[in-house]
């Protein structure tokens, strides 16, 4: 890198974050998401898994296909097929990166990967040369480094270095490692490295005690150039290093940790939204920049303190990551391209007309009950309209039930199943549970409710409620998403998308870095 | 303290947590996470701000009362007033501190006290002195610790050191400090200044940049041994550190640590459930320790791991933390006696035998229709009905409304208001958007919604669904929680008591520590 004091943002939300349960994500959705990384200049988007699955293929493909000012990247365990698979992925990448694997613990070594550490320094080498085969860009990660000898991780990653390596990533797996413990390890193994400056050091930390944001500035203040992070924190357990927590630390207290990155950090907060709205992960008032209680003060002392106090510190305000005071607002007389337009600027951009035309109509629809359309609406509006599109069996007809104080509620519903149109009534004890005992009845799926929860997309009594569904049936967890004016019928829907969602049937491997 | 290894656990849920927008507790809801941090063992429980307003000082001194293992502390700044208002509410306390307070930044000093620097001096020590008249137990903090300078830091503790503060809080109140600059801070303090071990030093570190947890860390590595945390981080803006965390990091890491705590770990898990329930603040699932995916595991290759690991550091399970892997589930045929007994094991002892009856009434009720009912059910339970206990001037007496795509919902309310019975229909956007406006052309309030969100309290079809209305109204925000089977139901409750919360229009002060 020509400055030395610019650290790479790596996202891996759509890898690492997609691998939280009830986290799964469409392709349209990884497509949605990716383009607004890509609006907020990260630098690397980890895109998926490219042999996972073929869903996690054409997601790595598509996202390589669309993003042009980011790289994009597949990560690949070191196996041959795994490299070739995300190769293929990027072709028609702008710029693409190969981000490859080995464990190194020899706790892993020898149980999982049944190797001893010759044969596994040998396998690392091999795949980063295929890699450079195929990519100039190539990252190698230690798995399970937190729990590797010191000596062997110098070792494989001077190796790798010479194999054409030109990121080397420390994840701390299981989240146990605390600051000045872990800028420790990576300030040994810069120095001891002797090829240690032809490449970039990275770190990948998960949340497990609340500590993956302080682990990831105790490294870049060792001397690592490169964090991988996710919106909102999201990933496998607690979470990853929340990108929005490590940008705007860098940022605010560059004074003390001497460094930047090329971020737009304007785009957090409607990314931190859209990534929210996409999995059905609520974001907590509390949680910090992104929360609704971030920024709110009880009294204005305290930001007048900080206004006064310049020197110190630069000052995070909620303008800067985002948070809109004068929100813009559409009624029933705004135009197709207005509509188009904002919703461009929300950072969802709709792949198709007819999802234009589907979601315009929405509009139209919910503009004549509703007086004031906030973004937020109009994300919920994008949602729905995703979630119909990629309905195949099972659609929705009609619903109707009577919520009465004393009376037990019973649903009638009328739905599609492959386009045969089916219906039938259940009583249950409050009108959700009548309704998804009537669906159930129809769909006969077996799958049982985990999460149900509704939130009221905008402000005021007029909002539209967003419900998220998440079902679980053989293992298998997903989230589905409904919007309406009709808290109800939003459930119906939310319930209707995960039947939905669950019949995608799709299968994936994940690791674990 | 004779063990210089032990950390002190100050926990500020009921203070600072409490000056959250939209986290207002009343005193019986206080009083019943002060019950929970006692059976958690936390060693001091900062009850509220007794001078605040009659309602702070009633849940100060209740909780006095009350709790007899934990250590009591009310705030106070630094004036007679207040000292001796703390006083008065600890009287009756096994164990109580009076916490006071004064600004030390040159910019505080100037603005808000208007005082000089030898003047803070002196009122401070004036505040200590009568603060050890009326309690042995003196806590001193340093408004804006952050932005005050050394040199007079280290000055005003050792002067308020003299005149009998055992405890010295240094407080990060705007949140920007970096682990390593705040830890070189609290060491500094602890070795310049001459009578510094005649004194415990605390911190209290508020979460703006994703660091709190991490800056208190580092101040224990320094020297501290008292933090100021909250339960799920609760607290201004972004919240102060979180209890779970530092607990667990402190326990896992003992190994690098070296300190530990008296904590039982164990009831972590229902204090952050208590808390988020009487907030109305949800834990996002990907949050450390007490999300509901903080020990969800994709593939079980990782705790295999860490089991085979124990030699350097402490695994952190599920059980640890209070997660039950077998709830106990309580059905129709369960007693009075069962009833309670589960309840107080879950930390929320009803205060009265009318509350214990009216909220056994509302079990039976919900077991003719429930089949399983577990302990979410019976948290939702008892919030509904001291929801119902605190209602004075409204009470719902019944609605109803239908949900059916394609019509407009007319909800039909019947109220009493100040025990006379008024009705009213209305239309709305959707069956809750009705609901509420039916209400409101009752109450006529004028409140605004801010936030509407549902949560289905256990799983499976049949949940209870608890709903948090927040509504505002001339700058007051208050959260309303209704629980019901029937989600419509449980909105209109919710709506009910958030004018109850609203009517009651408490008045208070909030101090910036």
């Amino acid at each position: 890198m020509s400055d030395n004091n610019r650290v790479i943002i790596f996202d891996t939300t759509l890898r690492d974050g997609e691998q939280s349960p009830g986290a799964s994500m469409t392709k349209d959705e990884k497509l949605r998401v990716a383009k607004q990384l890509e609006k907020m200049r990260v630098d690397v988007i980890e895109a998926g898994f490219a042999i996972a699955s073929p869903g996690d293929f054409e997601s790595v493909q598509s996202i390589a296909n669309t993003v042009k000012d980011s790289t994009v990247c597949s990560l690949s365990r070191a196996l041959n097929a795994d490299i070739d698979r995300a190769g293929e992925a990027l072709a028609n990448a702008n710029s693409g990166r190969i981000h490859t694997f080995i464990a190194t613990s020899p706790i892993h070594m020898k149980y999982k990967l049944q190797m001893n550490p010759d044969q596994v320094v040998e396998q690392a080498v091999h795949a980063v040369k295929r890699a450079r085969n195929l990519i100039d860009d190539v990252e190698f990660s230690l798995e399970d480094a937190s729990r590797s000898e010191l000596d062997f991780m110098c070792r494989i990653i001077e190796e790798v270095i010479k194999a054409g390596a030109r990121t080397i990533n420390i994840p701390d797996t299981v989240g146990y490692a605390v600051p000045e413990e872990f800028g420790h390890t990576i300030g040994q193994l810069i120095q001891r490295i002797p090829n240690a400056d032809q490449a970039i050091f990275s770190v990948h930390c998960h949340n497990d005690l609340g500590l993956a944001v302080a682990n990831s500035l105790a490294a870049v203040q060792a001397g690592a150039r490169q964090v991988e992070c996710t919106i909102n924190g999201l990933g496998e357990r607690a979470g990853n290093a929340s990108l929005e927590e490590l940008v705007m630390a860098i940022r605010t207290r560059h004074d003390r940790l001497g460094v930047t990155t090329g971020l737009d950090t304007t785009q957090i907060v409607p990314a931190s939204r859209l990534v929210s709205s996409v999995t059905g992960f609520p974001v907590q008032p509390n949680k910090a920049i992104v929360g609704a209680n971030a920024f709110a003060h009880e009294s204005g002392i305290h930001q007048d303190g900080v206004l006064k106090h310049r020197e110190t510190y630069e000052i995070m305000t909620a303008q800067d990551v985002g948070w809109k005071t004068n929100r813009m607002v559409m009624g029933k007389h705004s135009g197709r391209a207005a509509f188009r337009s904002r919703l461009e600027e929300l950072g969802t951009t709709l792949s198709s007309d007819k999802e234009l035309n589907d979601a315009f109509a929405r509009f139209k629809e919910l503009a004549d009950k509703k007086h004031e359309i906030f973004d937020e609406d109009l994300v919920a509006l994008v949602s729905d309209t995703r979630a119909t599109a990629s309905s195949e069996k099972f659609k929705l007809s009609s619903i109707s039930v009577t919520s009465q104080t004393g009376e037990t509620p019973v649903a009638k519903v009328v739905m599609m199943i492959d386009d045969e149109e089916q219906s039938a009534e259940a009583a249950g004890s409050g009108p959700v549970d009548a309704a998804f005992k009537a669906i159930e009845a129809i769909a006969n799926s077996g799958a049982s409710l985990q999460i149900y929860s509704v939130n009221a997309v905008t402000e005021g009594t007029d909002s539209q409620g967003e419900v998220t569904v998440r079902l679980e049936n053989g293992g298998r967890i997903v989230n589905g998403l409904g919007a309406d004016l009709d808290v109800i019928i939003a459930s119906a829907k939310a319930y209707v998308h995960a039947l939905n969602m669950l019949d995608a049937n799709i299968q994936k491997a994940h690791p674990q870095v």
